[in-house]
């Protein structure tokens, strides 16, 4: 064996034989504390959601291959749900959220939200099925947004309930000039019944002035790609982020009616640098954000924390961060965010998902096919 | 020569031909585009503060040797300022802040603040003073604050005009049991003529109750270790930034006689984790913050940014950081923080002192004793 040949077998062999298998722990340091994220899950594809059970198990969403699966932290044991309804399965599109009915104890009702359509014409939907025998056994249309688009981005499709209603977010498509247009989906959260009947005091209902006929179905509008949504055990306000344009990521507080501004106003920019819409951030009649995040993280999942295990977390907004790959953790007071933390940055991968569990431990999905569990060293 | 002493001399002599000179110009990415770093000024010793004269030339600080060095930034000329005061200069004490008067063209004062006093026993004093042929040719006491410690640390000292008046802070020297009493000048700010002679409408003036009998100097109380001070240039008001505790570290809205609530109320913990005074944030009667820094930055100088080289940083809040080695750029709307970018992180060092000159142009004087001068790319 001559040199360059040792060479070459050092450079492209050698790395062959470093175990495939990464740790299934890590460690990192916080404000208050260290903790250990671990492994409880792997193998997964776009965890998109994870919803716990009454007896601890959790549906987590794979969101690119349409499945919902249902996992047992414990025994390790994952089972996919047989008769899945059909759905699209390309670039953005697959399956999206899924939530348990406040009453799901009584009535079992499951709520989910996927991508429906052909590759050049889709939209998001959402319904409500019940699950025996590890299949889907009953299913029910709620609602499916006329947000139509020729691509398969920005489809939203967050789950909320409260106050007995079912709040449910419509990315805008990438069609801007639908956001502001009254007579389609596009770019807005929806409140129906939780039966898809349409509450007679949305606030549209009956306004129909130069401008447009507005859906009935709307409550609030002006939003870009609304991939959180979370309902504050306290208040029992709405919360929401975005993904918006790059050095746009909101936070927003929703109330009913208001409009969030895209794409007119906009603290982002466009990705070649120019201004977005009127290049402005205020807009009579348009709501302000809470927090914009500069530079965008990609903000995906919410949970407003309330659990035991983290207690100087109590309160705080956890959002998942897809593109700097950690769980931001955001302190509010008064209605403003006056603390901002970055936790387990980096090793965890795009943090997708997020859910707390009845003790308090924190579940993070990642792209990396991990479910991870937070606990305090 | 054998192999090993081939590799020794490559491990050991090789890098000894590497130029000793680090580059001068750093280019850094923004949300609003890039920007270039270059040093317009080098071999300062933890450059305090930046002062800029009508001439374009600037005084800069260096803290722990105590002299006023003035700086042609275009030439590169350096001169040391002579027949300076007396100074403690040891630990953190030393020459911490200086000031042009608003009618500084009129009048020729200068203010500085310094550590006074012996090692185990100094405070912080504020000089008003006049400079002619490069030497200190008059000067006078406006002010030695009553808040002497044992140690070096947390002397605040930065000194901003407002309205007439002139405010000066003052940190808690380590001795936290004397912040929240009103009767010495350890953590607060003060508000003085700009002779020194107390306003009458001072908010502690006349107040004598139960508790102790008020310094009539004080403004506001319940600092810990105030570095940045700055008049918003649009609002008239004063803001102002402080070191506070591990995870504490505060952005404050300065209001006439309010309590900023240390060692009582704090976001932040001891070091070895533990709660400080109450492990309380929120208390009647004190004020709350706008904003805090987790995990700390350690944040030094303040400037509210209103110059036209970076026309999308208007309005922005610009923050050195100690610890994090960045210039912290926070945007504001009503008051609160919606925004937080970090600038330049890493390769300037530990930021202490900011200032912008006529064009725009931003200053940053690092502890690597370097003076960055930032410019779009």
């Amino acid at each position: 064996m001559n040199l360059f040949r040792f060479i070459l077998l050092f450079v492209f062999v050698m790395p062959a034989v470093v175990p495939a298998q990464e740790p299934s722990s890590h460690r990192f340091e916080s404000e208050h504390g260290a903790f250990i994220a671990d492994s409880v899950a792997s193998g997964l594809s776009q965890p998109s959601a994870i919803e716990f059970l009454p007896d601890g198990r959790a549906f987590v969403l794979q969101r690119d291959i349409g499945e919902i699966t249902l996992i047992d932290f414990r025994s390790g044991e994952q089972v996919n749900i047989g008769n899945m309804p059909k759905m699209l399965k390309f670039s953005d599109s697959g399956l999206h959220d899924i939530e348990l009915h406040p009453d799901f104890a009584e009535n079992g009702w499951i709520y989910i939200s996927y991508s429906e359509g052909e590759e050049v014409h889709s939209t998001v939907v959402f319904d409500r099925l019940k699950i025996k025998d590890k299949a889907v056994s009953e299913r029910e249309r709620i609602f499916s947004a006329d947000a139509f688009s020729e691509n398969s981005y920005h489809y939203g499709g967050r789950i909320q309930f409260s106050g007995g209603y079912v709040y449910l977010t419509v990315g805008d498509r990438q069609h801007r000039d639908k956001v502001q247009d009254r007579s389609n989906h596009a770019g807005s959260i929806v409140r129906l019944h939780d039966d898809g009947r349409v509450p007679a005091d949305n606030p549209f209902i009956g306004v129909e002035d130069e401008r447009d006929q507005p859906r009935p179905e709307l409550w609030t509008l002006g939003h870009r790609n609304p991939q959180g949504l979370f309902v504050h055990p306290e208040t029992g306000e709405l919360w929401e982020n975005e993904h918006g344009p790059r050095g746009g990521d909101e936070l927003n507080l929703i109330k009913k009616g208001a409009n969030y501004g895209w794409p007119e106003i906009s603290f982002g920019f466009e990705y070649d640098g120019g201004p977005i819409g009127k290049g402005i951030v205020h807009e009579e009649g348009m709501e302000q954000l809470v927090w914009v995040y500069v530079p965008s993280i990609a903000p995906s999942d919410l949970v407003i924390y309330q659990g035991e295990a983290f207690p100087a977390w109590k309160g705080s907004f956890l959002i998942g961060s897809l593109a700097f790959v950690h769980l931001n953790r955001l302190v509010l007071r008064d209605g403003a965010v006056v603390a901002e933390e970055r936790l387990a940055s980096g090793l965890l991968g795009r943090i997708r998902s997020i859910a707390v569990d009845a003790d308090g431990y924190i579940y993070l999905g990642s792209d990396g096919g991990d479910i991870w569990r937070l606990r305090p060293e």
